[in-house]
């Protein structure tokens, strides 16, 4: 046992011993985790990071699932299944949060967060039968729990009920209701004829809500994005067992779980065909991992443009005011910052980041197992998370607040000289460069330069440069 | 035209005088190009890439599809709109090719490209007509070649069809191929019973067969991924012009344009519905690149554990012989390396990184124009066509000519202790670690120790170890 | 008040009314913070990652030497001043960790947090003065503890404490405690004559030693790579106030101040000679980042031999042992993984995402500040702990415990064919060559080939042909 | 021979025939390139990246040091030996550029490359020495010019030279440039008071001057991180042959070929004190590799600021402007683009995923030998070039030509309400904030709005808020 002293539990504190096939362990005495558990506690004490809320629900689903399928095809006795069921719907709704104090940062395969999800349903369903905590009997963690299950196949499974769950569950509606927001502002906006801005430079008009449409289009394109993965993150590689082949796995048993775990869910859960793909390789985190990617790079163009476009007060661009939350400084009395927008980029950057880690875990797999489960399960689910959380402060905090500066943006259009383009049909890109170039050497106006070159009228300029009739294809 | 001297094609040979709206420029005589390509030569000597063969030929594309949409809604003359055609119809061909000279690191919008594009095919439409080529007239390049297009949205649009064609032509029917050689070896290799490997550790059996149908399957999710990320490629910017809102365009062109591309390639191309999102943003770059960067994940993985089984030949896994292609060493003789899986492995690095410039490219767009649209679709078609000729290449020269060791993946298969786990529904699992634990320290067999520990009969052992009944869910 | 409804704190229980330049805020009566750390509470609701718990020392560090500088300079009262001290020392201590409560995503600035922190040590400093929390009298947290400061000089500053520290403090040491092991074993593995293999073919022979020595130069180079970055990590920005001019600081105060923080901490600590490149861009965090990224790709390397030599036990390369700390498999009994290697690996695959974000961060500068500032910091301080941490784990549970199986790394290395190359210098590569194919392709010996080829004697073999002098350049 | 059709010049064309260890090969008959490189061309069909002249170049270098070092150790014969630096000295001349056709992807330990290099060097040396090109008599590429070489240790030295040199011969002179350049503007705008801007919000005054200099510094830095990185890249696997050892060559041989390195370029080469992490790693790439990352995320940082600065020219910040080097539109009529700035901030972002190639490299590396040499190698010089002829172009047609447009400049200044900073220290942070805020919503100055709230007169006023005193700290 002097092993596991650098644990404070055990150190400390009343303790009763669990074994495994290793050995015996000593674990805190009001824990539901068992020895193994324990061992990786104390061999692991790397980072803070634990293994993520929504993926221990996940296994939460997965152990109730595999349960009920081995009821059903008569392998598991049913008064020991029923007491997993009930234990692991307690994992399901987070009551028993504390008894997961594994990292991420453990065995690749994640086996040590499943025999923690076997230790933990284990020892309260004992709890649930007998009254006592802990032990194997008559639940036992690895051959009731895990009953035709491997770490191999349990894993990959939660990760992929994990992340299908909160995708569609949390960062579709989020990234929805911001789109709803932009396209609000699309229309809000349809009638405020500004200047666009090409290369940073002025460029032709167009209406404040056409810009803000490019925005909401982002948005509804990355949420397809998000549902074009789907079909593969919802493959299941439960009743691959050890290597892809099902070993000791029932008969039946992939399909009764995908069938349980659909049921439970509600999301279309289905057996992966190939569960050698699916145990060696996660290349459905990569993908997923990388419709986040896209929106990363979606989401900083709109934060950004936004706080470009909301630049100033009186130095800036200043064609919007963005809701002005906190202060902004500790120096500069009364400066405002686009904060919302800071958070929002920071995020992206984190998610294009994490895009990266996972790709990299990806490329590592060797031979029949990926041994970088958790730490892409970890990345996959925090860029989830961060997406749909930033989504809603975004949108709550800034995108409905944000208010047209109209007087600032009408006197920036008619200074611009970028409407000479309207002229191109009639005298010629040519001609018409002649004009901009003499007004902007001379800080004049396009019509004074128009006429002083003699190329139009000044019954021309007035029909032919009208901006408002500069913001869609000619008739 | 002294600031032309740094271009030796201008200051020595023969020239001719070309202008644009910044002045006269010296273009060598015999070239077709004029002004603004010259001035990019000179002004941008940066590296060595030029802009992609795949992407000139969608410029060609482009500007016939522009020109035969023109003619038919009647705003360009018939005469000088064929003259066009049959000049593009040269680019697409490669018969222009080296009118094309410059980099990848020009103004980030591609105009200079759109304009290299312009002048080339007004100068040989002029030549067609007139017998002189050069200059503006009849056929301008601005006014005609470029009539009712920006270059913010012919660039993108050319980057589109470029990467879809590509994806369409080439890349996806190399991955078929890879994909039928794999899945052929998964046949061929059906019965061949071996032990599986995770964590690098020895585990439970199975077929080579099934090992070589995850990487099949594999690579058929990876052409369902870049598929996927079709329905945006298809879309095409060409009709937004300068700020997305189709300013001197004709009504109508946009949709009129979209189908002449659609009949010229054969891919379903359509006009895209929001031309503010095309222009400002390339999310749709970063969506394929990352099809992109699962494919070489995936392709990574394939390639390694191949090598992987493939190495020795006597201290290694020895499971697979490669074919040999090349002497392995400069200096030790007789050895023979997996030189294919080399080359495909660095593609997979250089894809992976590749992805990462496109992500950094497109987070970076401000307002109404990403302005990273060259050196994207120069990474986007880099990618597409190393995947595709390491595919070819990868399945000619390896994959096909695989072999199975198997008096090898005999002998690996019966000395190995993770036959154990077939005991698990026997003998419970900790009395199966109890074997595997013994046979493995005293450097026996599974058999000698499970009967020196008395956990089941000699008959019993046969009957339940047969790695053969190891390979499938039990019934 | 009711926009501060969302946070519990502030709707149920006790609370006081603080207040900032926007107005007031209800905060929880026991906090030490303020209106705008509440107001950041309430408004980025985002992830749950808090600021890292370094950074909230650096902070305390930073606070306290501005008051000591302040002090000294005779423009901040020494009672006030020395109750700042006392407040910050509690910071420092970690006695106040639960007073932080903020995330990452909030201001890119760290304004919020920096106002934590003076709202934090303002509260305590007035509650040693006054007995009463909370407040602006007599210590103000803007007039006193932000005394000559702004956030965008105060977070950097604390950004360049913490990461150097962990640096110096605690990764460094970790990295030599490692390179200490991995010397270790290539002088306890000196003697060992194995078979090397390039390209995972066989290839000649080397010692085990020398293969450790070479784990053992990566890590004494990452520890070179880290200390070379730290001449700019060393640099403060303090003083430099709100753009980099040092508005509304004293002069002197700069110097003064990072003459503070070097006596506190004991490291070099100097301020930065351009305030304006270190408020607006970040280069030295993606410098170190970029340090611990080429430790990250050492020790995957490392980590991977580790587990490929130790692969296994029967069907692997099997020339290592490694303790088995915990039971592999859930499913296979008696299986045991590299599970530090796979620990150490994922943590290698975060560090490289995580420095992608920090390059990512680091391009969206704008202007007089790069306003990435916690995010940045956030994963250059988890790279550090995350390397550090699991150089400790992967020592002390892997490294240490390692034994060579002498026999089968001796059955390898004479079955090979490779030694072969000793003979090139006798006979040629061609001939040698001739051998090797020959003996590879009979499977047969080298000698048995040789002789039958007739191209040297059986004394002349068994002279030139001796692994042990193979390991060295010839005399 | 059936198996060259592939290559046209090997079908078509005068061939000869060339052996090696595999067996006969018909090449081109003016090609000096023998068997090996034929196979290669023929196998590896894979983009058309070639390997880097600087590369080339350096194989070139690395082969007459070894003869000259293999000569002094008096193991190679003086007159072959001879001729050897004499077609080696071609190879760095270029004379020979089109004898090496080889692409990137090919075998990963640039095997092919070296032996392209023995072939062609032999090959000419036999020409020099009988007339007659081809062949492997009296010069053999393997026994001769390879002598006591492999491409394992020759590969990485030409790595290391081609890096270094490139490094030290050409971007760090075009950084020196740049930094001049950017440090010229500083001082010519050392008087000119402007508005600051953090968040992109207006921010105290500081001078143009000030803003300049940072970027300068993060270029001088720039420099500093390339040369703190070069003891690494300075030092040289040659002597460790195949897996390190040194087998095959000559005591003394490593520290002879060093010297004749330094000797023949200049630069401070040393063999490498450790050749077992010299082949099995390249993490002195992923090191150079990530100071290249910084310049990128530096160059980006500025480029992006001067394009920010120079926006408008009506409708943005207009502070700056930059030189007009093209027309900047194909529909605008006299638009000017920051092309200069784009092309570069291209250049950064492929720099960026350039890094992530080499980081992702360096993980895969096995045991004696990380097989990814050409992918790295191509990818670190292309980002020097990139770098350096991107800060050439930069320097030329951006930096030098950048005018200050001073009236902007003082009208930005003189509306700012940040000025109200400079009032802190007289009135207190809260009441400053009073007045920008009224003033703000008020769209009045901030003096009426002092005045009218009574905080401060006229002459206080007058006194207190002056620019040009806030640029620096406070006597």
């Amino acid at each position: 046992m002097s092993d596991m002293t650098s644990n404070g539990a055990a150190k400390y504190g009343e303790t009763r011993i669990e074994t495994d096939s290793l050995g015996e362990v000593a674990v805190p005495a009001d824990a539901h985790w068992g020895a193994q558990t324990q061992r990786s506690i104390v061999n692991f004490p790397i980072g803070g990071e634990k293994m993520p809320p929504a993926l221990v629900r996940a296994l939460g689903i997965q152990k109730l699932s595999a349960a009920r399928a081995n009821i059903k095809l008569g392998v598991l006795d049913a008064r020991l299944g029923e007491a997993i069921v009930q234990a692991a719907r307690e994992v399901i709704d987070g009551t028993l949060a504390d008894q997961f104090p594994l990292v991420v940062w453990q065995t690749g395969s994640g086996t040590q967060s499943n025999m923690n999800a076997n230790e933990v349903i284990a020892s309260r369903a004992n709890e649930i039968l007998t009254g006592h905590r802990g032990g194997k009997d008559p639940v036992h963690p690895n051959d009731h729990c895990n009953m035709g299950q491997s770490s191999n196949d349990t894993f990959p499974t939660a990760m992929h009920i994990a992340a299908a769950h909160e995708a569609i569950a949390n960062l579709i509606p989020a990234l929805g209701k911001l789109h709803g927001a932009l396209d609000d502002k699309a229309r809000e906006f349809a009638d405020i004829v500004k200047i666009g801005r090409t290369h940073l430079q002025d460029a032709t008009p167009m209406t404040l809500g056409q810009e803000f449409s490019g925005y909401a289009k982002q948005i509804e394109y990355g949420i397809a994005r998000v549902q074009a993965t789907l079909p593969r993150v919802l493959e299941l590689a439960q009743g691959g067992t050890a290597v892809g082949t099902g070993i000791n796995a029932k008969v039946g048993f992939a399909e009764e779980f995908a069938s349980q775990v659909a049921a439970e869910t509600g999301h279309a859960f289905v057996t992966a065909p190939n569960k050698f793909e699916a145990l060696a390789a996660h290349d459905a985190m990569v993908e997923i991992s990388g419709a986040l990617n896209v929106l990363a790079v979606s989401l900083m163009k709109i934060a950004n443009d936004i706080r470009l476009l909301g630049s100033g007060p009186r130095s800036g661009l200043g064609e919007l005011s963005l809701p002005a939350n906190e202060p902004g400084s500790s120096i500069m009395p009364g400066k405002v910052n686009p904060t919302q927008c800071e958070a929002m980029t920071m995020v992206c950057a984190q998610v294009i980041g994490n895009h990266m880690t996972v790709t990299v875990a990806g490329t590592h797999g060797h031979l029949e197992l990926n041994v970088f489960k958790p730490v892409m399960i970890y990345n996959v689910l925090q860029s989830i998370k961060l997406i749909g959380d930033a989504s809603h402060a975004f949108t709550d905090n800034c995108v409905v607040g944000i208010e047209a500066n109209e007087d600032r943006i009408n006197q920036l259009l008619n200074e611009s000289l970028m409407l000479v383009t309207a002229l191109n049909p009639h005298i010629g890109y040519d001609n018409a460069a002649k004009i901009a170039k003499k007004a902007h050497a001379e800080g004049t106006t396009l019509k004074a330069a128009a006429l002083e070159l003699g190329l139009l009228t000044e019954e021309q300029f007035a029909q032919w440069v009208v901006p408002a009739d500069m913001i869609k294809p000619r008739a």
